[in-house]
């Protein structure tokens, strides 16, 4: 089988990333003879200011086709982009590793942490009215469907890890809802890892006190969104975090880091989230086609990745180096072997 | 007039830090001349367990006829107890200072934020419902006119510290709800103060990055259930910090941190989360009365905390010491003039 990924260079620094990685994939594909074809479609800002819509029809339609989006940051009509796929096409586990990089300036040292967001329901369902005049309601939306799958998904990824899981909800208030998501997350994962579950302020403080006592960390769609900006700034940084929403058809990758215009076109951006995020792909290929190819493809993109900070010698000005996006992207490219 | 102040001592640590910390109290009445009058009663799991109420009849009584609510750590039952109470008496503001103390190991240097939290309504409201089987709707509810009595209070504050206010909030998602509340804030706040938003996620990874780019936040309930925590940990440690619960007619103290029960009955726990509620309990009399005296035993206790932890020869375990509650009591209390 051939993966099609269907690529969304994004807005602001998105463009130069995607452009500048390029030779960096092509010597992957070359390489490790993957079977991918890249195709690029325009969604986001630019195309919401050209075709007056984030997502146009002409994007819409490649992605239908395709098997993976690989997605670069998009500016302010992200949620017209990402939310809008995660619900289209199902894809209800959001993966976001919080990990540190050699080299990166960090107040709390090596840290390792993993989050698990549900991705699908919450009150990222946008069901929203102004029922009065300076009355508004949300609903948050939290099925017992949904809530076993993410849970087995933890359970999947901690399985691989240090096999423990903290399951982090707001039951003491959120009864019902929350009360629903802990119960769903418990009966599937209790006796297969160590298990606890924590209030979702306790972790946001436990995280600052001791990120390293979580592993996996499974929560609800607002809870992890909050938790795992919180975990990656811990880690080192925002800027570095890659992501992966995970649906059983189809799969969008993408850097967790905003379009940062204010630094875009100047060639200085850290292409490190965008490449964490196209591993994170590879490993995707893997699961689904168990063609080890992609995997050993992943792993020599994370290595030289890991290899270039462990230098310190190609770094760009955010994590304290000199060097351009491409001085890095070089060097990169020159560790894959 | 004379201050009613039902005091709640509480659950595990809590009983011991309000016995202790009594001889404190007494000494500020007396050289302040303070008008209060304190009327212990029972509520939280203790009372659940003896009455089968976490707020029984007989507490509420008193709470009735009091001013304030002087509150130390409740266990499991804490919501039936004190998210019961900001609701029945519409205690609206949630202030919640993240201040760093002298001695504290703290990786992130001095801090000082506010978090100005909205304490009524949100998914707070409890209305929740398990619809079908297995799915659960639970209803965040916003309205400007809350809204705005937040923005209010955040601007009450600003003016008193370094004028500058974020507004917390994700109305890139939270469209109807997040914006309603937004568009609240800035129409009370944008040309008054140093005025900026910022999505969720983004401040609690900024709290992280940079906590003093920081002055007061103001937000939403859970969001501010969660950014409070991490503040707090993030300017030195959970277990010290302090917050108020303001209405028009009544007001509630209490630390933010929960019952230990693990080192209850020890004579090991930290009074100061405690002891500084009580002194904002003190400012709030004095913003009530303007009577000075309030606001000057106020400030006494919160120097001689302050240079308890500036000498750090008698200090709790928990914060580096090898003192016991009674002697860090006893310092605090000779310190008080
Ligand atoms: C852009 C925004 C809608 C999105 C979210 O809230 O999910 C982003 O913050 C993320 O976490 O991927
Ligand atoms: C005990 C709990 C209900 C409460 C809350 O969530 O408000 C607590 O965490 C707090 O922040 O005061």
């Amino acid at each position: 089988m051939v993966f099609k990924v269907a690529v969304i260079p994004g807005d602001g620094v998105g463009p130069e990333i995607y452009f500048e990685s390029k030779k960096i994939l092509s010597k992957l594909v070359e390489m490790y003879r993957l079977d991918v074809e890249f195709i690029e479609i325009e969604a986001g800002d630019s195309a919401l200011s050209r075709y007056g819509e984030a997502l146009p029809k002409p994007a819409l339609k490649v992605i239908e086709s395709s098997d993976m989006i690989l997605k670069g940051p998009v500016g302010e009509s992200a949620m017209d982009v990402v939310v809008r796929l995660r619900q289209m096409y199902d894809m209800y586990a959001n993966i976001r590793p919080a990990k540190s990089l050699p080299n990166v300036p960090n107040r709390f040292g090596d840290v390792d942490v993993l989050i698990v967001r549900e991705n699908t329901e919450d009150l990222y369902k946008g069901m929203e009215h102004e029922i009065a005049d300076g009355v508004a309601i949300g609903l948050k939306v939290i099925t017992s469907k949904a809530s076993s799958r993410i849970a087995n998904v933890a359970l999947y990824y901690a399985l691989r890890r240090r096999r423990k899981v903290t399951v982090v909800h707001k039951a003491n208030v959120m009864r019902i809802t929350d009360g629903l998501f802990a119960r769903a997350c418990r009966s599937i994962l209790k006796d297969k890892v160590e298990y606890n579950e924590m209030y979702v302020d306790a972790a946001a403080a436990n995280l600052v006190r001791n990120p390293n006592m979580f592993d996996v960390i499974v929560t609800t769609n607002v809870y992890g969104d909050i938790l795992s900006d919180e975990a990656s700034q811990i880690a080192g940084s925002l800027g570095l975090a890659p992501s992966s929403n995970i649906g059983d058809t189809k799969s969008l990758f993408e850097p967790v880091h905003g379009a940062a215009f204010d630094i875009a076109g100047k060639g200085i951006v850290n292409p490190t989230a965008f490449l964490l995020s196209v591993a994170m792909m590879l490993e995707r290929m893997h699961e689904i086609s168990k063609d080890l190819k992609y995997l050993n493809a992943a792993e020599s993109l994370n290595k030289s990745i890991n290899e270039v900070y462990k230098e310190g010698k190609k770094l760009t000005v955010d994590v304290g180096g000199n060097s351009k996006l491409t001085d890095m992207i070089d060097a990169i490219y020159s560790k894959i072997t």
